[in-house]
């Protein structure tokens, strides 16, 4: 049970009401019982606490909370951003931590910080290196010599391979597999592949070959305070690393493939694949489903809506949209036109007939 | 070996011919050996049984089966859907099962009902609950306080979170990730996402700013019957829990992020992703790699083909097509006229000529 | 530390200069050191060498590498090919092998051939076969009577299906699951979706029906030389196996649906799905994200751009881009036309007006 008083103390919020009511969690404002702090985030959310039974809630800075009948009321300036912290102290967690399991396979010549929970059946390979209080999950590998940060959390049966690096407060979700081999496959004599990218759309003289594979040398290198998505990939580079730059998150089944470089504070949204070589520069947001090709530029401060294929480089700042990516604005506005294409059939159709009949020669 | 008779009664089904044949397994038409049942279903495939040596089929009602040269034949309305009593029937499965193995981890404040099987390597966290007759295969993870019905099965790899609540007869195919963290990450300051959700495009003036996690104190509960295929993943809710509904099948690789909220008897297949808070009512069915952006409203009923990317609202018995999403006929209409584009600016291009020739003034 | 005459003798290359020279890898040309090989593989790549410290670089045939202030040289002709032996030559790997784990569960009744590792908390479950010299990682789980080629490699944590047939040389990343079920659901009578995809998408009357299972009878049958990236899935077939030709690469995170049928050395780039009964012939090259619906014919030597949403049957030697996918060219075409509406309308409704003007009855 959380004092009012204290939840906003630690939140560095103000509250007003009876700073002494308890709650013992969060509720969404219909559903609220007694003893749970409603999350009247916005006015449409707390339209809903006339349905629930909350005495306390979370609201926008202003909110007149007496007037739904609160005992009391946790005011946010910026409401999403204070659930953020909120949240962090409510989260009853996964159950992880509590030392090295004795069913764990840990090799004698890894170094562990102070504090490092080990789960059961996980195995941590020869030279690897985790710090300080992080924390693995079961079922997990930690490949040979691979350095992974203070304050790091990963849940169960997530693979990081060999030599890769990661910082500090590094969270994996389940089943994450950081460095697998790149997909780099080449061969003999010039493919068809490579001949129709140079002629877009040309393949010429198709002949028998098989592929002969490119082993990846390089690592991944991850700055700190990133968090990858359940089953989600991050591939290893072919000669030097991939890099994912501090601050980014990886939401689940995203696909980052081999050489990529990732800048800094990005979002990666669910089931983005972001090909081979192609680099992405700081502050960059990719919608659910976004798929950027290989050996690509994609800026700063880039937007994508969900499932933008992006074919060529984008600058810094642009928000994109569609199939191929597009301005944001275009992609409307050619989507637009392209529902209205009957219409102008039609219309040509009927100016044809009107200047043919008006017996002008062609 | 199975008896026509006894499988055909099993199936309530009629059978014609010798009942006493016997079957060892299936077999298309076309290679089928004269010990297994040949598939069949239409006459396009019992064509096949001339290549082939069955002695028995499984057919359409009313197929004049000894016009095949058969000896046998099971006769079903639906075929495809006798296939499914018939397929259960003879599935040899994946060996799992047998008894608590002595390798697995279970906690013993965990209760398992009658007959619960669970496979080596395997961790049963405190406070989990597991029905009668369920079966865990070897390397899952059942979280604390996590509650698993009765009847269920999971295959290897299959993660289940902390307080998530799965009904009765739930399958999971390996890799499977219930109840991993959601996405939600939020500025200090109003970010340029938001700002060019609201304008359709401009994300205005761009600051550094980094993201603070905001967890995920929701869980995840999924109705009985329920199916996850390999590798899918599905998120916990923010505040309340993400819901699955009864009946409902997800496919490999599926992404259903948090506080998503899926109807019941629905399809959602390969590779679909569906954003954050947005919900489907019953019985619809998403085609492989369908998106669906974030707070959206897929209603009941809605079909939805291969890859289409839904960026608004879709209301019941919608069919859909697309990127954006459209209704099938709208899609197919739409891209009809795009591929006669160039004879629309062709047939423009000599009307303005004409029509500067005949001398009007513009 | 490798021996410039080494390395070129045994890639079958000439080199230039001092064979005597040593370099312990490979480095990229700008940041080499020089105890390291610079990836010099064309003119642009080259340009680098005179911010690094590289006394060596593999370049291309004729390349003036004593311009570059190199010390020795490796020439390859086809630089790019070269790097799949140089990579092979220069891989520490990843740590895997070195016998039988005592912490792994092998069933008596498997059939381990020579020099096989098995990696700790695998399990091998009754009747499976593990050809000569395979390594199977950690946390891997092998069906009963699954059958794996010689000199093969599993990473951690895969998972192979009951009686799924791998050739040799076979590598799996981590997470990798063959032979999950397929995703076959039948309804009692007739539903939307057959009827929808009958009459390009009107649905009909739509009646409240559940989903029935077919289990999946088949299983997969895989050649020599596959390998499949992380975190992959390729369910079993429903009657017969679903089948991956010799030679055949899956990248990350790709879905091969029930009953496929993927020839001979092809390519399927990260998050590809193929959709049930589906065949692609040899040597086609799908661009990461493409989707291929179910029950289509793609031909050999097929190749499709990124995100190409396959909707329709492909002939061979196709290059395709696009949804729905178009040839290539055609694509192109389509898109510049899309962007150019605005000013085809603004023409016609100009044309409109003059014809209109002009005093013509309509």
């Amino acid at each position: 049970m959380h004092r009012i008083s204290e939840i906003a103390e630690a939140l560095g919020l103000a509250f007003e009401g009876d700073g002494d009511l308890r709650v013992s969690g969060v509720a969404e404002p219909a559903g609220c019982p007694p003893d749970k702090l409603a999350m009247a985030l916005k006015p449409e959310f707390a339209a809903g606490l006339a349905q629930g039974e909350a005495r306390a809630a979370m609201m926008w800075a202003g909110a007149d909370w007496s007037e739904y009948g609160l005992a009391a009321a946790i005011l946010a300036p910026r409401p999403r951003f204070a659930m953020a912290g909120l949240s962090a102290l409510m989260d009853p967690g996964q159950g992880l931590g509590g030392g090295i399991s004795d069913k764990a396979s840990v090799d004698p010549s890894a170094t562990l910080g102070q504090d490092v929970s080990v789960g059961a059946f996980t195995v941590i390979a020869p030279g690897a290196q985790i710090g300080d209080g992080t924390v693995i999950g079961p079922q997990c590998w930690i490949g040979p010599d691979a350095v992974l940060g203070a304050g790091s959390l990963l849940h169960a049966g997530v693979r990081i391979g060999a030599r890769v690096r990661i910082g500090q407060r590094f969270i994996a979700q389940p089943g994450v597999v950081v460095g697998g081999d790149g997909f780099s496959f080449v061969t003999p004599e010039v493919s068809g592949v490579e001949r129709a990218r140079q002629s877009l759309g040309d393949q010429g003289e198709v002949a028998e070959q098989s592929w002969a594979r490119i082993h990846s040398l390089g690592a991944v290198e991850i700055g700190d305070d990133v968090e990858i998505g359940a089953n989600s990939c991050v591939d290893r580079g072919t000669v030097r690393d991939t890099r994912i730059g501090e601050g980014t998150k990886l939401d689940n089944l995203v696909q980052v493939g081999h050489n990529v470089i990732v800048g800094r504070h990005c979002l990666l949204c669910a089931q983005v694949g972001v090909a081979g070589s192609s680099t992405i520069g700081d502050h960059t947001v990719l919608g659910g489903q976004t798929g950027v090709g290989d050996n690509l530029r994609i800026g700063s401060n880039v937007i994508t809506g969900g499932a933008t294929k992006v074919l060529a480089n984008v600058p810094d700042g642009r928000v994109m949209l569609g199939y191929p990516a597009m301005k944001m604005d275009t992609h409307i506005e050619a989507y637009k036109n392209l529902r209205r294409l009957p219409r102008l059939f039609r219309d040509v159709a009927r100016l044809r007939k009107t200047v043919s009949n008006s017996g002008e020669s062609d």
